[in-house]
């Protein structure tokens, strides 16, 4: 995604600052991830599975095989079974003062090169505002970047509305590290 | 706040909505606040401090008495003594995945207009980029409307950046209830 969106420069995750702040918390209230899973035969049901959530499922017909060069790399195995993870949404609670309800806040929207324009990323954003209906929150909102064309048609086709007036602001590196001692 | 954005028709909050989502979890794990309380005697201690937060205490001395003419509204008491609200800021945790970090979203910083332009809007969002560092994340990030400079101005003087590129997409209202139903 960071290659895609031209922010290759800016991406510092690393395995373990993944894993040391996400798959903490129980879902929706904290970081919250759906994964696109993808196998050739039905997926067995979890063995512990979650209160809060019951996993979508979803047949799709391809007229041709997909062709995934990185099946192995992006496997996970139930069992015996191979399931390839396609994509992912991460998505945590936002706060609206103006509504005096939360939302969702989707920081990522990914699918994997080789799934695309198959559906499943609208399967993983309308997964999002499903919840967020079910939970009586008010709105879901993610960023585009302006010349994203492609995702801006995409999104407003899902409902969305673009909003041109408003800006990010970001305070981040020695920026923010200046106010460790800040006398505030 | 609504007013001064020109979005008051936007706002729908009642006390209600507001107290059933606010002030439920310890703070920095969900949405928070950091209200500014002025007095003109030191304030007493809390009974009951929190474990995770020591509130900052910083004098101002003025030229002239501040006029508040909401100012019983906007009181609460310390046993005998009057605290004015001067002021909030709202946030709460966000995740960058480029990053692999936490951050705070800030997403209303408000101080009442006779308490404007005396460093109190400063003091707020200085806390919280301070608490952001405390905490090992990452960022601070908020929202500014294209048009509204002296907020620009004062956001790039305290070490933000805006970012020109990105727009906010918003799904929410008829467009958001019509997933309630969606078949994913």
């Amino acid at each position: 995604m960071a290659v895609f969106e031209r922010l290759a420069h800016l991406c510092s995750a690393t395995e373990s600052s993944l894993s040391s702040n996400l798959f903490l918390s129980p879902p929706f209230h904290s970081f919250t991830i759906f994964l696109l899973e993808l196998s050739s035969s039905p997926i067995p049901p979890l063995l512990s599975p979650s209160p809060s959530f019951t996993p979508i499922e979803k047949t799709f017909n391809f007229d041709i095989p997909l062709n995934d060069p990185e099946k192995d790399a992006f496997s996970i195995y139930y069992g015996d079974q191979q399931v390839i993870i396609g994509g992912f949404v991460l998505f945590f609670p936002n706060y609206s003062t103006f509504l005096g309800k939360p939302g969702f806040y989707v920081e990522d929207l990914f699918v994997r090169e080789c799934y695309r324009r198959k559906g499943f990323g609208k399967m993983l954003l309308s997964a999002v505002a499903k919840q967020a209906v079910k939970m009586g929150y008010g709105r879901v909102e993610w960023v585009v970047l302006d010349w994203n064309v492609n995702a801006i048609t995409f999104y407003e086709q899902m409902g969305a509305k673009v909003l041109p007036e408003w800006r990010i602001c970001r305070l981040t590196g020695d920026a923010l590290q200046a106010y460790q001692n800040a006398n505030v």
